[in-house]
């Protein structure tokens, strides 16, 4: 029976991401609808009810929900190309690492790209700070997971797939080559990898986005102000 | 060589006791520290320098942080008595669970129990709401793993371990047994397993805890309005 495999995202969505570059790093052909999560399908719904979120994996009619759940049953269902190393302390470090991003750094880069003055310098500085951590973990390799790209490095993905946009939208270094120069080359090497290449959101569009989002926030902040 | 497996917890951590658990449906022999949160150790400190938590499990020499990522390692490092299930769509629901009791139920618990007044109803009500999706997943089961206890348990157990304190003390019931018989039915049946039993605090200490915790919080709002 041929495997029905359909992952819900939306255009954009950096954990949406995290599953199409799992998907194809394991060769597994899929179907995808991108939502529109201001009309959300009764399809998503449906599937998620609780969070009413993408990225949902829905596989031979199960649904499964929440990005680091959904790159844990790719890996277990299919194990050709494995995204996480053997060794049980490799892998709990490759976790680690995933939810650090999401927890310590995403919340102060996105601040540094919606606050101003002050606010703004702080959260630059907390970012820039955090980054140490993943310059360190990067020595003697140019993946997170060593020679080729792992579980780590899609995790951590949404890194290089924002920096840049933030980057070229604030006028600001947050990558610096000089401070950072590992971090700054994985952010080229894996943006380059021809997978994640070819998936990579329309660079256009994403910074029409981000302007939009920015714009929003400083209009609520100067309404609340 | 004899494997040194340390433990850092505080006496009470509900994230501590997942593994405290864990190690010991293993039958895995361990050290452990009770931290001071207000005094933390250095080695604590040292170890998890990021996060400067507990829970940490130092496996020789080496630390691992995050409980959930604590557990996967220990579910990796010694295979008997496996806490996960072995279908892949059935470990995804459990790590899912884990993850709602902790971003769904425990914020709202939380309001519930240190509010006051509409502000308390309604977070009274959203925990009941979620209580419901519980209740459904224990249909036809003992425990949310099957017949015997594993990780959605000893995910979910600072459920069976905060309730009965919480309303002690608030003189309420959020888990009403004709409403949730199943959920009420886990609550027993989890707490009076003997590896757990064995391991919870010790309840008039954890009650004089949160009644400090609750008339701290009370006091902080009364100052703040």
């Amino acid at each position: 029976m041929a495997e029905e495999v359909k992952l819900f995202k939306t255009w954009s969505s950096i954990f949406g991401l995290r599953i199409v570059w799992a998907l194809k790093l394991k060769g597994i052909k899929y179907d995808y609808a991108d939502e529109d999560i201001s009309n959300k399908s009764s399809l998503l719904l449906n599937y998620n009810p609780i969070y009413k979120k993408v990225p949902v994996l829905v596989h031979n009619g199960n649904p499964v929900v929440e990005s680091l759940v959904i790159l844990e049953y790719i890996e277990e269902t299919w194990k050709q190309n494995p995204l996480l190393p053997q060794d049980p302390l490799q892998r709990a470090m490759a976790r680690f690492w995933a939810s650090f991003g999401v927890d310590k750094i995403l919340p102060s880069m996105w601040d540094a790209f919606i606050k101003e003055g002050k606010e703004q310098e702080e959260a630059f500085t907390a970012t820039t700070d955090n980054f140490n951590y993943l310059e360190e973990q990067l020595k003697g390799k140019k993946f997170f997971n060593g020679d080729t790209i792992g579980y780590s490095d899609i995790t951590l993905g949404w890194l290089a797939n924002l920096t840049c946009i933030f980057e070229e939208i604030t006028h600001t270094t947050l990558i610096d080559r000089e401070r950072f120069p590992l971090l700054f080359g994985w952010i080229h090497d894996f943006s380059n990898a021809p997978i994640i290449k070819e998936t990579l959101p329309p660079h256009d569009k994403l910074i029409d986005k981000y302007i939009a989002l920015r714009k929003a926030f400083h209009e609520a902040q100067t309404q609340n102000a």
